[in-house]
Order: C-alpha cells, then structure tokens, then sequence
C-alpha cells in the first residue's frame, strides 16, 4: 500500500518500464498469465475494458456498412498452404491439432488416440483469410455480390515463446475485417477507411494520438500488396502498432477463387482487403496514460466512471451516509455521456478506507468519491480525478456536482489524449545524420525519428541491426499530426546511403 | 420461387421436417456448413439473431451480479483429468493439440514438425469448469472474495460426426457461466436464479415456452450434482434443451483446489455451480415458430423488425416513391420498442419485386412493406406480417402507420409466444399404461407425455429402449404451465413398473 512519499506501483517507470508495466497490469486487476503457455486470463475489469472497446469500435464498423459474421476456429493445412508467403508467415507458429480423442493409457490416465488422428492436421486460426476466402468464393458470384463486407470478433492463436500480457500471447481476442470489391480503387479506398476508423477510435475514444500510413515492404502482413498502420508511442518511447489494415489485391482471391461475373459478363477475380486490432489495444491505453499510481483509462472507454464510497465515523449517522450515497449514484446513472449512462461503482465492502481508495487509484478509476459525515452535513461531495495526484481532492455542492463531475470526466478525456500528444511531439525529432541517430537511440532515450531514407531493403535493414529499430510507417498527412509534420513531406537525402529520399519515415524502436 | 399454390421451402414440415430445418436455415441465409469437419459458418443474418440473443442475456446476467472474464482457448490434458466423471465426458470427443509448428516436408508441402511436439497435449476446451477452477483457486482465498461470479462469451469444440447446423456442430458459441459460494445453499440458489433467467429469456424473448426443472441423474453433465434444464417443444414435438444450469457441490472446487478461509477462520471448499446456453438458441428459434414458407423471428430478437421496398411502375414518380420511403424509414427508427430503435431495411436493390418479397418473406422479417406510386398519392402505406400468409396486407395511414406497427411488433411478439405454448399444450398428455405410451411414440406422432416414474434408471432406460425417448426434466411448477400442470404433482404408480411414484415426469424424444 503506497504511503505519502511512495508510489502505489513498484517499481516506477524510470526503474524498470517493463515490470511497472506487470505490476500496473497486475495492481489493476486487468489480467494474469495463465497455466497454459502464452494464453492469459482477462480478469473482468480488462475485461469491461475490452468490452466497451468492441462495442464502441463495433458501431463504428456497421456505421460504415459491415455486418459481422462468424467463421470456423480451425483451418485445414491445406487451407493455409494456398496463399505462398501467407502460410510461410505463420508455419512457424501455430497450434496444430492432430487427434480428435483421448483413451485410457496402459497407467490409467488419458492418452491421445493413435487410431482418432486426423486425415488432415488442423491450424487453430492464427487469421481467417483462407477460411473466409473459402466462403466469400462462394458468397461471390456476380458484380452484384459486391462489395462484401464483413467483420468477425474471434479468439486467434500464434504460439509465441516470449510473451507479455495485452501485448503479446498465443492465444488473443481481436476483430478482423474481410472484405471483397469489383475493383482496385474500391478495395483501396476501404483499406484507407479502415485504417481511418482505427485512427478515430485511437485517437478519440482511447486518448491516444496515433500516426497512420503504409508500412514498408518487409513490415508487410504475408501475402498483402501492401499493409497500412496505426502507431502510437508508449511513454518508454517506444512505438506500439495498434491496428493494420491491408490491401491483399488479387492474391488471396486468386489463392481462393473469388470470381465474379462482371456487368459486361466476363469473369473477374475479387480485390479484397483485411484488417485487425486486438486486447493488444488495451496494452496501449495502459502504456499510454499509467502512471506510478497504477492505471489509468480514458474516461470514454472506462469500466466504471466513478467510484463511491462511506467513510464512517463509528456508527455516527451511518445510514444517512449510505442513503446520500445511494441517491448521489442513482442521479450520476442518470447522466449521459459519450452515448451511454454514467457507470457507478459504490462500494460497500467492509475494508479500510485507506485500502479502498489506493485499490481505485490503481484501478485507474476516472473519479473517486469519499462520502463521510462531514459532507452530508455540509451538503458536499469530495471527489478526486485520476488525473490529479492521488490527495488532490475538490469540494463540490452536492446540487453542483453531478453537471461538474460530467465536465470533469470531459476534460480529463481531452487532457489525456493532450497529454499524450504533448509526450509524442518532444519525442519526435527530426535527425539528419547517422551519427546522431545511434546517439538519440543510444544516448538519448529514443523516441520517434524522422529521417530520410532511400526506399530500399537494405537501408532499413541497417535501422534494425545498429538499433533495433524499424521504419514504424510513412506517415500520412503527417502535417496535420503537429508542427514537425510539415516538413516531413520535403525530399532530402537517405541517412544511410545519402541518396535522395522523397520525404521522412518514422524510425522508432517497437514492441 | 413460391408461387401461389406452392410454399417457399420445399420440403415442408410435413414432408420432412429435418430437410425442412435445413432448408430454412439456407433459404434464411442464417448458416452453412463449412469445408471443416462439423464447424458451420454463421452468416451476417445469422450472426444478427445471435447477437441480440447475446445482448439480451447479457443484459440480463450483469443485472443478476455476474462479470464477463475471459479464459484460456486450450486446457491441458491433465487438467481435463482432475475430475474423473468430467474427463469420461469429454474425452471421447475433444480435439487435440498435439504440436506447435509446421515446417516444409520432403515433398515441398508443409508437414507437422515432429520437433514440435508439445510436452502436454492440449484440450480446445469442450467446457471451461477445470481451466477456470484453477484462476478461481487463486482468486478465492477468503469468505470476502465470495461469491464470485463470472461468464464468459466464448467458442468450444466437441467434436461431433453427425452434425447439424445451429443444433449440433463440433465448434459451437456459448456462454458458460461459473460461479463459486461459501454455502451450499447459496450455490443452489445461484443454480436456480440462473435456470429462471434462461426460463425468462426463452419465454419474454424467444416466445418459446420452456418446461424447466432437473435432469434425472442419468442426464447429469459429467460431474455435477445435480442438473437443471429448460425444455421446449419444436413442432415435430421433440423436446429441445435450451439451456442448463449445474450445481456442482464441492467436486469441482476439490478437484481444482478451490478454498477459502471462513469467518472463523477454518478452511472450507467453495460450493460451484456452471450454467450455459449456446448457439442452439438460435435453432430452437427457427424450430419453434417458422413454417413452411421460411423463417419466422420473434421481434424482439429479429436482427431487422421492418424491411421497405419501392415499387416503380416504370420512372413514374420514382423520386417521391424513394423519398417517401425515406422519410418514413426515418420515423421509424426513431421509434423505440424493448429498449432499442427499430431496425429497417431499406432494400433498394435493383431485383424483381415478386423475389425481394420472398426473400424477406423466408428471412423472416416480422414486418414487409412494399411502396408504390398509388401508395405516395393516397399517403398510404401496405403492411404485411410474418405472422399472417404472404399475401395478406393490410392498407395503413401514413399518418398512423408508425404506431400502428409498433402495435403490430407487440402483437406478433405475444401471438407467437401463444401460438407455441398452445401447441405445446395440445401435444402434452397424461399417459398412464405403457401400451398407450408405445402408441403415442410410435403411432400418434408423440409430444410430450407425462408419466409416472419409479425413481430408477431401469425405468428410465426402457423409455430410450423402446422409444427413443428420455426423461427431458422433472419439471418444477408445471401448475404455472397450463392445466394439465397442476395434474402433475399428484402422486402414482410407474408406468413401468407399477411401483409408486410421487408425482410425474416429462418423457419425450429430443434433439
């Protein structure tokens, strides 16, 4: 328990940024790891974050014309083996199922079947092009079949050796786009709309300022034509790709026979496109606005808005307390906000006041309300931000406060993502020699660099092995990101090779 | 195409009452059967229903003090085993993952990479009590963390050979909830609750009417206690189950190590119960109320409530008729019923009038509305129901027409919910002599009947023998079901064995 001169979350970010990450994640209740290898348990505050992620980002999937669907866990091997560098992107990682049954071992424990193995092995999903193109090939017959645009909310496994919670597991959740169009342009523009709605949604529901454009060649999804991102930079000043949405051209409908029968009666093969984002966002909101206190969440996507709670003086005037608090709760309820009712937890349990209140700052609660004696008297309510240090507490009129706390929740909304976006800005830099870039990675603490780059395999290549850096994405419209954007877009001459270089790529170290 | 004399799905009821299911749920669009063994594809239509069942009970479970959590995908083997009945269960049936890696073959094809063999295979959960008992045996640990209670939205594997969409597929949707007490009393009451919730959303929300009461201990789910479903009757007069509810005593929480520390401080095992409902749903909707021209959907779980289309004569007037509709559309949706806007389609595509009708006729959307020029002139609209024959319309003021097609929702919602329950009723009988009971199965189409039972599985088993059928629950309250309900409760003599039997049971052949 954090005293006056310590933090709740130990260590801080400046000890040890990783394992604050753990403990954040942790003190927060979001998740744990699990006895499965690389699969996490969400517990149900990440959970609620989740939740209200996909609601709000499934609204704005149908708003833009998709219906969701549902397609199988499994994909046969052959299925995967149809698209070349698609399969070769995820053979090295997937969970096969072989046998369909397990009997009784000479010991006495179960064994796996030899006779119940399967003809064909099964990949549990790691993505669901083949699987979905397989039934669009079908769904698709004529011009008027299309578009056809589809989303599924689905679990996908990648058998990861290394794994962190929220950002890295075998087993996550995410949402994956699949679509099919008559032509180039189309399939283009909606790999571009995609890529947009993930961009608002990190920007205007999770307070997180993101850059968004193409990635290069060798950051592309296997078997895409060409993969489009959304970055955002962690507070360690590392970049987090937290969406990407890819124009797959041809390939997998050739790969998977989407055919249609033009207005003019030739047959033509489908353009499609695919895009995800997964419980890898949550990673994000926790890295981008935690602090040594524990978490900290956008008000607009929290499980709970507001937390309330007695502090009792003996039994002086208890039930008066608990009837203010029942009917201060019931008028939050009552406010809208963002679309939906105010959520408020009031939490009666019978633990010290102290404990109660660090347990909600580490849960990253937006607004904390103590209700003692003295304010039922005085006809106030004291309430705390999550945004303010943990004893910064404000008086308000019992009549005033549900109005003010709705401007509260407002503002805080709007100051994280400033914040955030202030963080990202004086970490960003342009750099112009390769000398000073060893020094911003290994001198400076990193962040995002600007630099002109020649286009080819090899200079990035050198990003990686000199820093572990990678040319995160180029960056569209990067002149509406802030004011370095403007001269991203003027050529100059590559950092490694000196050969010209039409405008900056963003160079950052990623997770 | 149905025309006149014909219906919309061939065979009908009838005819063939399985090929007919399977006919509806295409002809709906709602799903198909996919190239992976006994995994289907739920189309967007489909995914819809699916989805409003989801909110719905949702809803429902956050009201009742549950929180969503999410669990691993795979269990290992030897967690599957730590509970004997439950392992014998599901072993026979469950898919294995036995490797994690695929690498190229001799033959240039990929193989599975026998270097990757897991040390312990893993389970694609069939069920989720023994990867949750082991997060619970950490979660509790004291009387204050009780009682826990959590569900989670997921996708298991059974693997099944003989499939059939929505009822019986190897991959399936589901919710399973799971919940963890300090008494036994509360554990049984938590089964209970839940039992009531599912009973209420079949009924309030499905218009299905369900029986609901325990499993007899032969129709146990492998570990539990004691088991309690919801039964309804199709219009075959099968019984489905629709959802059940499990109290689980102790076995699971010794199995998984699942203590806590009383008030006086002693350690006790947690009491546990798991309840769930799947996908099925979604078949008992289809069975219970659609008929031989297509699908018919309650209203208030329908995906849309209202489909509009224009009718041109030529370019007469085409640009009103579009507008007309629009306008109204509008007003539509501003209309809330059940706590959410109507959903209207618009269908603007440029096909026949007679096949959008049908097509909208066999989705089963509760209301069609077709717009022509004379409907603009006299400020008309043509309204027809699912509920009524498809060629049965009804002129409405357009003045009038939005509350009256609230009205008309309402009555649909009741009227199907009436229209199963008096089929289910003139299909139930007392039986009392075995003869009758071997004509009513084999000769009189069969229903449910009930029957005097002894209390023993000999009995029981003689009801599968003979007649294919089971002991679908012992129903609780049957005198809230119909008149023949308060029948039930008296006591007897077996209809097997003529031995005395306290009150009756629901004997029927099922799905």
């Amino acid at each position: 328990m954090a005293k006056n001169e310590k933090t709740a979350i130990s260590p801080t970010r400046a000890e040890d940024y990783a394992e604050w990450y753990q403990q954040v994640v942790r003190a927060a209740d979001l998740a744990e790891t699990s006895p499965v290898r690389g699969c996490m348990v969400i517990k149900p505050w990440g959970y609620a974050l989740w939740e209200n992620i996909q609601r709000e980002m499934d609204r704005m999937f149908k708003a833009t014309g998709h219906k969701n669907a549902y397609f199988p866990l499994f994909i046969p091997k052959s299925f995967l083996e149809k698209e070349a560098e698609h399969v070769a992107g995820f053979a090295k990682e997937c969970a096969v199922v072989t046998h369909h049954r397990l009997i009784e071992g000479p010991g006495g424990g179960l064994v796996v079947d030899p006779e119940a193995k399967l003809e064909e092995p099964l990949i549990v999903r790691p993505t669901s092009e083949t699987i979905i193109g397989a039934a669009f090939s079908q769904w698709v017959q004529s011009y008027r079949d299309l578009p056809l645009l589809i989303n599924q909310w689905a679990n996908v496994v990648r058998w990861e050796l290394r794994t962190r919670l929220f950002l890295r597991t075998s087993e996550f959740l995410w949402q994956e786009g699949h679509t099919a169009h008559a032509t180039e342009a189309e399939a283009r523009q909606e790999t571009q709309q995609m890529l947009d709605v993930y961009a608002t949604f990190a920007e205007d529901y999770m307070a997180m300022p993101v850059l968004k454009g193409p990635k290069t060649a060798s950051e592309r999804f296997p078997g895409a034509v060409e993969t489009f991102a959304i970055e955002a930079m962690m507070q360690d000043k590392k970049a987090l790709q937290a969406g990407t949405s890819h124009f797959l051209g041809q390939n997998f409908a050739k790969a998977s026979e989407i055919k249609f029968q033009t207005k003019e009666e030739t047959f033509e093969y489908a353009w499609t496109t695919s895009w995800g984002s997964s419980t890898r966002l949550v990673g994000g909101i926790i890295m981008t606005h935690s602090d040594d206190d524990g978490l900290i969440v956008p008000p607009r996507l929290a499980p709970a808005h507001i937390a309330i709670w007695p502090v009792f003086r003996g039994d002086e005037g208890k039930e008066k307390i608990v009837e203010y608090i029942q009917s201060f709760a019931r008028e939050l309820r009552d406010i809208t906000l963002w679309g939906r009712p105010l959520e408020v937890e009031v939490d009666m349990r019978d633990i010290r006041g102290g404990e109660k209140q660090w347990e909600w700052v580490k849960k990253g609660v937006p607004v904390r309300i103590e209700i003692g004696p003295r304010d039922v008297d005085g006809g106030v309510v004291t309430v705390a931000r999550r945004d303010r240090t943990p004893r910064e507490k404000e008086n308000l009129s019992r009549a005033e406060a549900p109005a003010k706390i709705r401007a509260i929740l407002e503002d805080m909304q709007r100051g994280l993502f400033e914040r955030a976006r202030k963080f990202r800005d004086d970490n960003t830099r342009e750099v112009n020699d390769y000398e000073s870039l060893r020094r911003f990675f290994d001198k400076e603490g990193g962040g995002f660099a600007l630099v002109h780059w020649d286009g080819t395999a090899e200079s990035e290549a050198k990003f990686k092995d000199d820093f572990k850096a990678t040319i995160r994405c180029i960056a569209q419209a990067p002149e509406r990101a802030a004011a370095w954007g403007e001269r991203m877009l003027e050529p100059g001459k590559c950092i490694v090779t000196g050969n010209p270089s039409p405008r900056r790529v963003v160079v950052a170290r990623s997770y």
